[in-house]
């Protein structure tokens, strides 16, 4: 028997969050609302979360005492970001069921581990390769082509972490500048859109996918989400069986996003796995309000043992981040009919940091998911 | 200047919430989401409000100093509930500005008073009379007639301090029963419907009306909500015009609740004020799933000094309330398609207890409210 299969909690019980930013907020506040409580763990005394919570935990990821007292508090532990220090995942883990298991976060902390567990799905990825040094760098350049897109391996989002090199980009330099020894090279792919299929999976293998969403980036970050994305139903279950065919791979229990792009191909449009998120992700924020039920009730439920919900489109939806100084427009987003304005409590804002997001949804009519 | 017009909260600020219960918890909760803190006040240590919150005060209403630091921490205060003992409002009103303004709570904390603020604007209720006594009930049933309807003045809901007089009861009994001094008797209305409008409106005089609800109850207590009512749109235009003009006399700010009657007419159905709940409203839990925007969310906006919002219905909506024992069957809920679940986190159910709610869209292309 498995920690997964072991949890099924009663309205009352208490779930742990490790990380006390937007997602473990919106994620405490779906929990409350199925009459379940939240303690939060975040190192950071200005934690977004801490203000929906009763009981918060500030404390280091690395300070035991604080993690063994926290499991002690709650009934099964989740996370809000897959960057969970190992050696806290396995303090919590020893003592209170840990899902989507931590084991998982080895895959998904580290991009080479995770494009390899892809390929052998059988999923389409861009070309890679494993790059250690700037001759490997050359190397895989030399094979893959360029443009392609230098990564390293641990610890990037929102762009961090990475860059492009182009025809003329001086590899050495490239490689001093990432400062790392490991990383990954990757194809750049002249992709026609960019779509996440959001899927959540229960400790019994069911599995629940929103409508696959359509994502545009600004500076790497997410700008706006779409649903339905543009795409064929064909290539809609597509995305649909990509998304299964992971969480079901990694046995996984929660919600999870898989991040995709679309290129044009000889037969049509094929879809590659760009990343996954072992997480609630921010394109799949449309669902707080442009569905029945929302990618952070569906975790709570999938965590919980609970069955999933089916969700049920409202209609056409469009959710638009609100990044650094986009917030100071939240007056003006609260006169807009039919927009829902989400504000994180954060604080001043900064640069590219996520402030809150605005909902839309559209006349067309609901259609089930 | 009025209290009212002094608030202008910015995100981050603190709003005080006075009551504990689900409509605290769903207060605080839509607070949350525009990036405002909540700090609730109530004397239950089992409040199911004070999960979703940092910042607690667990105290008696009377307790002066309690109140008094309360005050202190918060930048406007609110209540959830109608009887919020004078005193109490009083002492904070001197500190923060309290709104919907406590002076308010005079007139619907007493049954006979809100009667005859009704009547004074031209609206229609259920004809009434003032009761201190046995005789003065005998006297009141031979002017109004039987059946009819005795309740106390304060203190009542949910069916609690009243009785219906029908024709062979013993005026003197059913009087004793009801251990009061101050009652009115009301007309029995033989209604084809019962109807609420919930109403918003900000401290510059701006109203927001949400669809007309259809109300069922059983035993006196809330049990299923849909909306829209299935009344005339002409008759909606009157609900809207009592909401409008019962805020707008009292000069409301926050969300109220009117609950009408319709009744025959000869010249068609008209509209009967029954009561007004000067707060968020059992009623209006539809808006949570179903709209744009919620009651509890206007509310927050109006305390705010924020622009309301304009609210689109998604679809036909039904709120079904889980009351008592009901909520036993949460699971079940859990696995209807398109249902969303609220469980207030309330500990173990009693009787007639209100201990969650679960809504429900349906298909009907949404509309503008």
């Amino acid at each position: 028997m498995t920690a997964s299969t072991q949890v099924k909690l009663k309205p009352g019980d208490t779930i742990g969050i490790l990380g006390g930013g937007q997602l473990g907020r919106m994620l405490a506040m779906a929990a409350a609302r199925l009459g379940l409580r939240c303690q939060v763990f975040s190192p950071d005394p200005d934690s977004p979360a801490f203000d929906v919570v009763m009981n918060a935990t500030c404390a280091e990821y690395a300070d035991v005492e604080a993690l063994e007292l926290f499991a002690g508090d709650v009934d099964v532990i989740t996370y809000e970001f897959e960057n969970v220090p190992a050696a806290a995942a396995m303090i919590l883990a020893a003592r209170r069921p840990v899902l989507p298991d931590r084991q998982i976060l080895e895959t998904t902390q580290d991009r080479l581990a995770e494009k390899d567990f892809v390929k052998r799905l059988g999923i389409g990825t861009a070309d890679y390769a494993d790059v250690t040094s700037a001759a490997g760098l050359r190397a895989a350049i030399a094979r893959i082509g360029l443009p392609a897109v230098i990564k390293t391996r641990r610890f990037g989002y929102d762009g961090k972490g990475q860059a492009i090199i182009r025809d003329g980009d001086d590899p050495d330099r490239v490689w001093a500048d990432l400062s790392t020894r490991s990383a990954i090279l990757e194809a750049f792919i002249p992709f026609e859109r960019e779509v996440s299929m959001i899927a959540a999976r229960s400790a019994d293998g069911h599995v629940e996918c929103f409508d696959v969403t359509e994502n545009e980036h600004r500076d790497h970050i997410l700008k706006i989400s779409r649903a339905p994305a543009d795409i064929s139903d064909a290539l809609a279950a597509q995305a649909r069986d990509i998304a299964e065919s992971i969480a079901s791979a990694l046995n996984y229990v929660g919600v999870l996003a898989v991040e995709m792009f679309v290129v044009a191909g000889a037969g049509g449009p094929t879809l590659l796995v760009n990343e996954i998120a072992p997480r609630v992700h921010n394109s799949g924020h449309w669902t707080l309000d442009g569905a029945s039920i929302s990618q952070f009730e569906q975790h709570i439920r999938a965590i919980a043992g609970w069955p999933l919900g089916k969700p049920v489109r409202h209609g056409e939806v469009t959710m638009t981040n609100l990044i650094g100084d986009e917030i100071n427009s939240y007056e003006q987003w609260l006169t807009v009919p039919g927009a829902t304005v989400h504000l994180y409590g954060k604080g001043p804002p900064r640069p590219g940091r996520k402030m809150g997001h605005v909902t839309q949804v559209g006349t067309l009519p609901p259609k089930t998911t």
